[in-house]
Formats: structure tokens, C-alpha cells, sequence
């Protein structure tokens, strides 16, 4: 009934634009046309318009593969073939060049991000969670990874393979600084570097669900924090690197797959705390190909705190594997 | 039934040799032993004879660790024993050198894969797909990682460990080095670098299958293209190492998964260009430890274009954990 | 019923004592009691008494962790929220710095063991198999690798990240070496390096059941003649570096999860054997960040040496979610 209202509100164009607010589990249009904007505000003011056209056409393919393969459409309607899409398009303009083969090779990516998404949840629903971003992450990691022995993939912009690295930590910050970095780790949810972004994400959210935003922040800051304490790269910390997953995490945890209140506000901010570390440990691991991790911290993350659950209390527990069908709804169950 | 009759025709030498066959799917002595001859033929003509002889015995053995460990004979019979054994004989020569230990590894490889097979089974029934020739590729990484911490396994005829290396695409081709590379992707599926060989692995398969044969075919080619086309490493190329995951993916997705038609056609090409992909970006990943992928790329593919199907229609889905059961029968359907 | 009994042995005390004796399969306190000496005694003398304290304080907080999540009793009583806090306990103080913000990442690390224990359970009860020390093996990888870019987990005893390594394989041994050697591979269960505290591992074991100390003595021994053989570096084998996984394996195979006779003796055999392949093959790959295995091998061995027997029949397996309350009584069956 609910997905019968969703599709008429805005047809097709309702659906591409939930796919952008889904990125950060927001089943809004209106939150997507925001997510939108601040992408084309980042990329355009960062020199890198391409990014924009890249997760506008990413976004598109995905969402029309959907369609092709036939899969259910209640899924489509609430933009849940859009989001991993999106985010390829994001991602390929950001670390490959601008060759014809990169943008055939960002339309294949992003078309195979929606079966195997299917494929993935069809994994997963064994233990209701959901694939989350991770059809994303893996299949940008596949093809970031060919670039390396692909000469039509030039992998210009990503960070030379090295075994270790000396990396120096932050020294004193204004207040602007820590604001300004702040916002970037909301912003950098779709690789994209500037604080004006992020805030106009927050706006987005906040159209959609004042507590997303609230725990966008809470997310974003608390894992600044921890990194600070911890002495991590202070390139990392300025460039937002350690809270885009965080984000992630906090939303999911405190308002998506739990019933807010106390106990998952409190389990959110473990989940933060433990996002930072496991970002750290997939910085590491992965630098030996100068790989980077997207939103893979995010995903292990919350499967983490959300499988131990499956048993404490079944009648508690919502059914992840449709997490999207009762985000809106198991507020007033 | 069709079982015990494929039981009575030849016997032991009869199931050893449907194992052989059974590497691209083909429950088909005779299938079986033209591959036999290929591997054979590429071995001694390539100064590697030993590679011939480890294949028989990783095929015996396996096939024995069956009825040792007691497995259902309806598998052995179809020579499902034997298919990971005859690979992991081919890869033992070829990776390392020829010492006493070496071929006592390779015994018990041989025998690990048969019941890591039945194990592998025992998860993957649960999504009703199969391992395929992961037994062969888990088993034979553990070993040749090994090999670089013992001095009794020389990985003498592995790539050194580097984490990026410069690499030359390929410049004019002739018509008849097209078709020599384009083989030599067939002939690679058993390690085998000789385009006679590969010839003589196609004739194995047009005697059980003409569409496996031709999709074999396309498989290598199309690989071939697309690798061509994004600029990998000529020598690559040029040594068929683009193109056996690509015709097992061919043979698997236009031939034993799906129902042969235009969908599952299309499906098909799709998925060999995704393979060449997953190809690149493991090449790039093991390169790290000098490793070769093995058949990972084919097996990565297949499962990333079955698991997605198993929603659309129950219906009309042979139930893949049983693919060797209904390979034969189900064109009828 | 036995449950209940085991409550009232001891209280909080006895709960505790088990945590320790089930790092290697014991429901016993005296047993655990020994370990804990074993580990006193090995820390001590070798100078690094931080490591009994570490493992004292994993101990405790990861049982608590299970109280306050309100996981099921039954686990916790017999010991099962205690034995991967541990080993991170042991872990953090040998391989990081002395700060207090490992103290505090020990804590964290330690707690995320119970919940992550119940979360791979929740995946791996689909198969009748159990997450065995993989808990700590995954969590204690995550802030080892994470580590490397936090200057406030200083690194400082874990070796340095290389693509490979020279490595020399032992000379003559004489047999007190040898007998020294054999105990280490016990003590290094719990990360200590002394032939004393293995010994006293052995009486903990003996107290406990006969069966697992011969096993553990054979696992040891049997993993050191292999690794000899294939000439491994010869500074593993005389640190106990090949024999501790092994020993888990044995005990495992050979007591715990199948009736024992005949049958399990050959298959723990055969599994200890398997053993010191997974480890060289995992001290290769890790090498590449200057990683420790943990005891990742022994998980990924007892794994591969458990699934495919599911099907064999099925009214002969206990159920092997379930094993910690079965190791009492399954030999009576």
C-alpha cells in the first residue's frame, strides 16, 4: 500500500531520488534531491565536476537494471536498486581518469551492483541482515583493483601501494577546523571532500528524520574524537576519512535496524567507537594496493552488532532482511 | 539409474576419466579422455611432462579419498571426485619444482580437495549453489602459499612477490597469432599453455556437448576482446590467462545453469566480461604473494550470476546443488 | 541440570577458572587454574608479566560482557564468554606498546569478543559448526591491524611488514631441544613462550581428561616432525610457532567433536597434518602487514575437518553448535 503511494509520488523521478536518500537509509525524495545537490555542490566546487554526472549516471543504470532484470519492484519504488549505483558513480570519477573505457566500465559496475545486491541479501537473509552498501564496495573494489592492470583504467588518482607508511598526527585545531572536518566526515558518505556538502546533507536529513541527523552528527563527531585520541593520520582526520563510515554506522544502529532508545543509543555509540578501529585496520590492510576502503568499515561494522541479536529476543527484533519496508513504520510498533 | 548405467560403462577407468571431463562439465568418458591427451600433449611438447603425470595421479587419488571417506557414489560416478584432483595435479609441476615432499603434497592436495569439496557442498546447498572448482583453488593456495616458508616446496616457477609491476599491452596481432592466443585461453583451463592443445579440448568437447564447445569458444574470444580492449598485459594475453575463468563462466552460464536460450545467452556474455574483470583485479590482489588465481575468477563470476536468480522464479531454477544430476536432462524440461 | 551444578562450583570464581580451561576445550576450573599458573609462571620469567595481567583482565571483562548483554547463562557458566577474552588479554601486552589507551582498546577488544562470539554462532549454528577462537582471532586482527595507523597502539612488538622473507631451516637438535621445542608449541596456545608453562598447560590438561593431554602432546610433536620435514624457518619451530594451532586441532578432532576411536585418531592425524600447511601458508600472507596468524589456522583446519561430515550421517554427528555441552557426555552415547 505504502510502496503503491511511494511510486506515484514522483514516478520515475521519485524513485531515482530515493535512491540517493537511501545512501543513508532515507526512503525521501526530497532527501535525495538534497544528497543530490550537495554532491554537485562538492564536485563542481572541488574541480571535479565529473563526479556528479558520474553518480547522476550511475544512479540511473542501476535503478534501470532493476527494472530490466525484472526484480521485485516494491524494491525499486523505495530507491533500493539506486543507492549502491550512486555511489559507484561517485567513486570511479574520483579515482580512475576520464577515459571512454572508465565510463563504460562505471556502467557496468553500477548495473552489477543491483543483482548482485540480490544476490548478496539472498546470502544474507538467512540471518535477516541486509547486504547494506557492500554491493558497492564490492564491486568498485573489483574494478579499482583491475585498474592497476588495465592501461584504459588508469588509476591516477588513487594512492600508491606501499607496505607501510610513516603518517603524522593532527597538532592543534580551531574551532572552525574541528567544525569544518566535522562536516566533511558527513560528507565524505559519497566521496566527496568539502563541509558545505556535508551541511547541506544534514539539511536533507533533517528533512527526512530529525534523528538520522542528529546521530549523523553524533557519528561524525565521536569518531573524530576517538580517531584524535587514538593519533591517527591528520590527513585522514582533516579529509573527513574516519567518519563517513561512522555515519553510517550511527544511523543504522540507533535509528534503522533498532528500536531508539536508550539501549540502541547506547549500542550506536560502541558501534562508532569499534567503526573507527575497524576503518583503521581496512586503511592498513588495503593500502597495500593503495585500495580504499569505501564504505566496507560500515558494512562489518553493523553486521557485527546486528547478528549477535538474532537471538536475544526474536519477538524484539525487527526483520533486518526488510529493513527497508519498517524503517518508516516500527516506530509505532 | 542413468547413474549405475554410467557406472558400468568403463568402470574405474570410466569414472576416473567422466572426473577428467567433468573440469568443464562434461559427465563424459570419451570427453574425458581427449582432455587427458591434451594435457598430455601440451605437457610433453612443452618440456613439462611431469605436469601430465601429476594430473593422473591428483585424479586418482581424489577419486579414491571418495570411496575411502565413504562419499555418495552418485557423485563419484559422475566424476566429481576427480575434476578438483586433476587440477590441482596440473598446478603442483607447474607452480613448484620436483622434489620428493612436493609430490607427497600433492597427494595429500589431491585427496583435501574431495572432502573440502563435500564441506563447501555442505554450506553452498543452503543458496543451492555449488562449489565448482573452488575445492581445487582453495587447496592449492594453501599449499603454494606454503611453499614460500618451506624450503622442501621450491616456488620455482612462481612470480616474485611485488606489489605493482609496469606492464606492456599487446601491439599487432596476426590473424594466426589471434587464433593460437585465442586456443591457448581454452588450453589454459588445465594449466596447459599450447594452442594444439586447446584444439584438442574443444574436439573433447563437441564429442558430449556442441553448445559447450561453442560457448567455449566464445567464452575465450570475447574474453580475449575485452582484455584487448582495456589495455591489460600482453603477455597475458598472449599465454591465455584471460581466457580459461572466462570459458568456464561461458560453458557454466549459456550451458549447465540456466535453461539454454537468448536470456541465459545474453547472461552469458555478461558474465564473461565480468570475468575478465574479477581476472584483473585477482591478478592484481595475489600478485602481492606471486600467486596465480587459479580458476578463482570463473568460480567468483558464477556465483555472483546464480545467486541473484535464485528469487525471480523458483520455478524455473534446476536446483544448482545438483547441477551434475540434471546437466543432461534438463534441455528436455 | 549439569548447567546448574557448574554455577554453584565456584561462583563467579569458578566461571572465570573455566573461561581460561576452555581455550582448549575444558569445562574445568582446576584446569583453567593451571592455564592461568602457566601463563603467571611464563610471563614472569620471561620478563613480560603484563601478559598474565593482560589475560586476567580480558578474562574478566569479556565474561562480564555476557552478564550485561544478557546472553544465555548456560554459555557463560561453562566458561564460554571467557576463553576468547583471554587470549586477547594474552594477545595486546605481546604484540603492542605499554599505554593507556591499549589498556583501554584491551578492554574494548576483549568485551567485543562475547557479542561477536554470539553474532559468528548465529552464522555458523546454520552448519552445526562453532566459531572456536575465531571470536578472538577476528577482533584481536582488527586492532592489530588497526595498530599500524594509530600512534597510540605503538606496534612495537610485531614484526615488520614484508613482501618475503629469507628464512633458515634448523639445524642438529639435540633431544632436550627437541622435548624444548615440543612444550613450546603448547605454551604458545596462550602466546607464551616457555617449555615450563607447557608443561604445566599438560598437567591442567591431565587433571581434566586424559585423552586431551595425550592428543595435545601428539598434535605438538606430530605438527613439529611436518614442519621439520618440509623445512620450514627453523626460528618458528623452535618457538612452538607451528605447534599451537596443532594442538588445538588435535584436541579438537581427536576428543571433542567426533566419539573417539580409530576413526577420529586418523582424522586428527590426518588434520594436524593439514595444520602446519595453513599455517605456512597464513604466516606468508600475513607477512605482507607483519601479522601473527593467532590461532586462525586451528579454526580454519577444525572447519574444513568438520563440515563435510554432515551429511555422512547424520545420526552419528553431535550437534556441533552445541559441542561445549556435549564434551562431557557424548562419550557415553
Amino acid at each position: 500500500m505504502e510502496n503503491t503511494t511511494k511510486k506515484t509520488n514522483g514516478g520515475i523521478i521519485g524513485v531515482l531520488l530515493r535512491g540517493a536518500g537511501q545512501v543513508m537509509f532515507q526512503n525521501n525524495a526530497w532527501t535525495g534531491l538534497f544528497f543530490l545537490a550537495g554532491i554537485f555542490y562538492g564536485a563542481v566546487s572541488g574541480g571535479t565536476p565529473l563526479v556528479a554526472w558520474g553518480a547522476l549516471l550511475g544512479l540511473v543504470v542501476s535503478t534501470m537494471t532493476g527494472y530490466l532484470l525484472g526484480l521485485p519492484e516494491t524494491d525499486g519504488n523505495q530507491g533500493l536498486w539506486g543507492f549502491n549505483g550512486i555511489l559507484v558513480g561517485c567513486a570511479f570519477p574520483t579515482f580512475l581518469g576520464n577515459t571512454l573505457y572508465v565510463w563504460l566500465a562505471l556502467v557496468l559496475c553500477a548495473a552489477l551492483t543491483t543483482w548482485v545486491r540480490a544476490g548478496f541479501n539472498n546470502i544474507l537473509t538467512l540471518w535477516r541482515i541486509n547486504s547494506l552498501t557492500f554491493p558497492f564496495v564490492f564491486c568498485t573494489w573489483v574494478f579499482l583493483f583491475a585498474a592497476r592492470a588495465m592501461h584504459e583504467l588508469p588509476a591516477i588518482h588513487m594512492s600508491t601501494p606501499t607496505l607501510m607508511s610513516h603518517f603524522e598526527s593532527i597538532g592543534h585545531m580551531s574551532a572552525g577546523e574541528v567544525a569544518e572536518y566535522w562536516l566533511r566526515g558527513i560528507s565524505q558518505v559519497f566521496l566527496i571532500d568539502s563541509w558545505i556538502s556535508g551541511a547541506i546533507f544534514m539539511v536533507g536529513l533533517l528533512i527526512s528524520s530529525g534523528w538520522a541527523a542528529v546521530w549523523a552528527g553524533i557519528g561524525s563527531a565521536l569518531a573524530m574524537l576517538v580517531a584524535l585520541a587514538m593519533k591517527v593520520s591528520g590527513y585522514d582526520i582533516a579529509n573527513g576519512l574516519y567518519g563517513f563510515s561512522a555515519v553510517l554506522t550511527a544511523i543504522a544502529l540507533a535509528t534503522i535496524f533498532y528500536k531508539p532508545g536508550l539501549g540502541s543509543a547506547i549500542w550506536a555509540i560502541v558501534g562508532i567507537m569499534v567503526t573507527v578501529f575497524i576503518q583503521a585496520a581496512m586503511n592498513v590492510h588495503l593500502q597495500t594496493w593503495g585500495l580504499p576502503t569505501l564504505t566496507g568499515p560500515f558494512c562489518i561494522t553493523a553486521w557485527l552488532f546486528l547478528l549477535p541479536m538474532l537471538k536475544l529476543d526474536h519477538r524484539k527484533i525487527p526483520d533486518h532482511s526488510n529493513w527497508h519496508k519498517t524503517n518508516k513504520t516500527h516506530l509505532k510498533n
